[in-house]
């Protein structure tokens, strides 16, 4: 006989995740019924609400747990999985679908009214992606350009080697991002924003890029000095921007990188509100699955370590 | 020692041809010394002044091979390997960026000259493809998909089951054809253009579709109802709309579907004239690659079967 799991939604319970459960081989049932809790929709002060002695696993509905670790509610004999990770593959597919935007050059067909071929047309397959700042999203970036036989070339920030990536630099080694910088025919900003990270992407640096490459930032905006982008796409000194994130943000109305021919503004939509239960009910399938099959959950939780 | 590979790429020798014999591990070498020759830039009535009787194998650089046929020049005692499949990649990458250009409401941020956020933000991942015409295109597309955890369902001539894709339909099934429209959250059109698939996308099949749905075709223009399909966008009965191909074609300065909020029209360039050359080479050190391997090559041509 199969092993089955009875699994509680709530405070919340969104028709998403709930499908999601059953999807995952789940049964439905009252909080004080179930094995595992699916935490959505109020504050983590209200977990004693449904915790009981029985349950044994909770997963969390965000990926930063910080007002978990503050309110002081986890306990010892639960586990407790976060959202960690989840949203990582909304954001690479959307940095994907800008990079693909700009290498068919789909800005300028978007703005045509009439049939007109661009020049320019380049090709993913075959190209050198860099990416700077390759944690979660990368890696599920480095995923979704399997395919398409690109070399990967990674920094992050300890420089241990990115699965899939050619090689990796430690963020510290100045030689070494410049050489991604310089190589690749696209770079994928994907860094958090630090006083170090700031304005990484300068007139320097623009300049020493491809004259085809594009540069698309799906990280923070002031990773990239913006008007110094503004020159380098007027001296065609890159190929093209196309950006999630601006500096400022949002841009004022009318600012040349909304119309510029090779440069396309995506208003911090990369992971947007409309995806992030889709998202995490996806995780929740998995980790019920998971849990049935004996298999470690994804994104644990250890609550004496803080993490 | 390795086996080494004498090759000749003749009579037109651009480098990208030449660097990717080197790439796939052989070496280059004039006509009469070759045992391969990567033919290129001339017809194929010019053939015999590079043939030679220490000749093994001949690359040419097209999928279609009716002129080779028609010429004669094709004798036994060679193997011959077509260009087949090679632009497939070219015109499925293509066809992805149109999908995720789709699902991420990129038509609309490239007109837009302030930050506005557009709704209707969707995601490849976890939705459900509906492939019209699976064949080579289909195929590498499903490849590109596999990242994205979709449902593929599948249409071909023949109903045989294409790998990675849920189901597959033969063309002739109406039923068949009809589910996987109005399951389909992208549905690609990559069938032939015949009497039978003549506006096979029509006023009834739009408006079947699911009303959030994407058209996506990079086949021929004929396969959708140019009339029926501004209707819908207008009567919101599809998502929207990206055309590789249009019927007519070129579609006419102003077409309404040029600046529809959902639609996007590419034209004709998923197979651009400037990536012919590099998917060529890519295919040139792939065979050699396999030639010096002792590894079946790609695209095998029976000179006496006709293909």
């Amino acid at each position: 006989m199969e092993k089955s799991l009875k699994v509680h939604v709530g405070p919340a319970a969104p028709p998403e995740l709930e499908a999601a459960v059953v999807a995952g081989g789940g049964e439905l049932a009252p909080a004080e019924e179930a094995a595992a809790l699916v935490w959505f929709g109020a504050e983590p002060s209200r977990f004693p609400e449904l915790d009981h002695p029985d349950l044994e696993w909770v997963q969390l509905p965000s990926a930063g747990i910080e007002s978990w670790l503050a309110s002081g509610v986890l306990r010892e004999g639960v586990r407790f999985t976060s959202a960690a990770g989840t949203y990582a593959q909304t954001v690479a597919e959307h940095a994907l679908g800008l990079m693909l935007a700009g290498a068919r050059q789909l800005p300028a067909m978007a703005r045509a009214e009439s049939w007109q071929r661009p020049d320019r047309m380049r090709s993913l397959t075959g190209s050198t992606v860099g990416i700077i700042g390759a944690g979660g999203i990368g890696r599920a970036l480095i995923e979704m350009l399997r395919p398409f036989g690109v070399t990967v070339l990674a920094v992050n920030r300890s420089g241990k080697p990115v699965d899939g990536a050619e090689r990796t630099w430690p963020s510290e080694d100045a030689d070494g991002m410049r050489q991604v910088l310089t190589e690749s025919d696209f770079v994928v900003v994907a860094a958090p924003a630090t006083t170090r990270t700031s304005k990484l992407i300068d007139a320097d640096v623009l300049s020493a890029m491809k004259s085809d490459a594009w540069l698309v930032n799906i990280a923070r905006g002031s990773l990239v000095d913006t008007e110094a982008l503004v020159r380098a796409l007027e001296e065609e000194e890159i190929g093209g921007a196309a950006l999630d994130v601006t500096d400022p943000e949002p841009l004022p109305d009318g600012h040349p990188l909304f119309s510029h021919p090779r440069a396309l503004i995506s208003p911090h939509t990369a992971n947007p509100q409309s995806l992030l239960l889709p998202a995490l009910a996806r995780r929740v399938q998995e980790n019920v699955r998971r849990h049935i099959a004996g298999e470690p959950l994804l994104a644990p939780i250890d609550p004496t370590a803080g993490y």
